[in-house]
């Protein structure tokens, strides 16, 4: 089986095309949980299937780890609109990419030698307040100030399609993320949970970013936490429209016009290969 | 950069031929460590080159997942036997490795296509009791007891080439290897610490084995201990020379020649391919 692997700030799939190999439904999720084997298998987050669509120009179907089905990922789409241009599946530079949870528009920006090594993606719009992210307790002008052991946390609640709580901190670098942040996920104001970011802004464009991602903790890059965080930011007056996010796996370049998050980051390629899967 | 993923009981490494593949000697420790990486490169335990030998049939070189070279590894060895016979470089089934640490002797079994899925390699010999494993205490027969919070662990010392520290228990697949390997593994009595087995015969030809690797913990295949604890089974009279080992990662059949130790088992193609490794 043709696989390729790519990564966008260490975030790695297994990408497959539906244009060059036939995959039956039953078998994606015991391929996805195969091939995401360090061990027996190649080694990933996940698998990426890149097909045709009849609402966009190009489809993504992910599968976690695990093998359940995936609605969106961020660092996936810029992967798939790196190879859907590379491979000639698209002749333009801006065109649509149909996920699971609806269709997102890419900018893929190609080299003179055709090579795409950045990609700007549609990111949808933040929504703030209590009711955007399932906050049960009384937002203040859209954030919540948690008391967790007589220590006040106060964050700002951003939905940009899943829940984010954004707590402006001295230095997130040093700040222990590990110990607060599930405190923070599971606080019983949040019944469904929610992803924590910690940030502190270097000037105007620039901000130091750690995640305590809902179900995962500590991840190397999460795009919706940086347009979040962000979103947050110029609400308050901290951040300009255009800022650079300096995540774990890398930096992301988060840019608000009007109402809408676009997010430009790597898409790389690691490998090119032929898988030996032993299908059933 | 042609890379080729193999595995022998999910103990993973990317190959490199060195008949193909043009490596400059400082290049070997990043390109490990790069190439492991499941985020960023492919996902592996190290990086395994194979080349020209002037002592022996093809050579073998092994590069830890942090850049280090190792002595030996017997998953490897195996999976090189494989390469060299399927790319030709040797047109016999039994023929000479040269690792590090000094000469292995392998066959290969290949089927009526000319693929090989399993290969016997020669693990040398087994050495007994205290001075073969840098036990400071007095053995009993080969065998050492060590007191731990008031319990007592009998366990036989076997060298072969690296030390274990082989007990027999009730019931392998239930002992708690967590707690007690680390504390066999560190008891004052073995200044350099050791490899421990938790080994239960099914009969005199089946062996269910759990290891505590030193500087490791858990791992799912260590050949040298499935080595080691069969040469202790055979000289307690509790195991038969030939003896199907079943390890987490899959099985190993060890067999005892007189002195000599063979191991047999598989090794699998998981991925042939172009690695883009973004050279210095």
């Amino acid at each position: 089986m043709k696989v390729t692997k790519m990564h966008g700030l260490g975030n790695s799939y297994i990408y497959v095309s539906e244009f060059e190999e036939q995959l039956r439904e039953e078998e994606l999720a015991p391929l996805a949980v195969a091939v995401s084997d360090v061990r027996k298998g190649i080694g990933s987050d996940g698998l990426i299937l890149i097909g045709p669509s009849r609402v966009a120009d190009v489809r993504m179907r992910i599968f976690n780890a695990d093998g359940s089905e995936a609605e969106n990922c961020g660092n996936g789409v810029r992967c798939v609109a790196k190879y859907a241009y590379e491979h000639g599946y698209v002749h333009k530079t801006h065109f649509t990419v149909e996920v699971k949870s609806g269709i997102v528009e890419a900018f893929v920006h190609p080299d003179a030698d055709g090579l795409v090594r950045t990609v700007t993606v549609d990111m949808g719009q933040a929504r703030f307040g209590a009711s955007a992210v399932g906050y049960t307790g009384q937002d203040e002008d859209g954030d919540a100030v948690l008391d967790i052991d007589g220590v006040a946390y106060r964050g700002t609640l951003v939905s940009v399609g899943n829940p984010h709580f954004v707590s402006f901190v001295a230095d997130a670098a040093s700040f222990p993320v590990a110990e607060v942040g599930p405190r923070i996920e599971r606080h019983p104001d949040f019944p469904q949970r929610i992803n924590v970011e910690f940030v502190t802004p270097r000037g105007p464009s620039e901000l130091d970013f750690r995640v305590w991602e809902r179900g995962s903790g500590i991840t190397f890059a999460c795009g919706t936490g940086a347009c979040a965080s962000v979103a947050a930011g110029v609400r308050k007056g901290l951040l300009d429209r255009r800022v650079t996010v300096h995540l774990l796996g890398g930096d992301l370049e988060i840019e608000l016009q009007g109402e809408r998050i676009w997010m430009t980051g790597e898409a790389v390629t690691v490998l090119t290969g032929d898988y030996a899967w032993p299908r059933g």
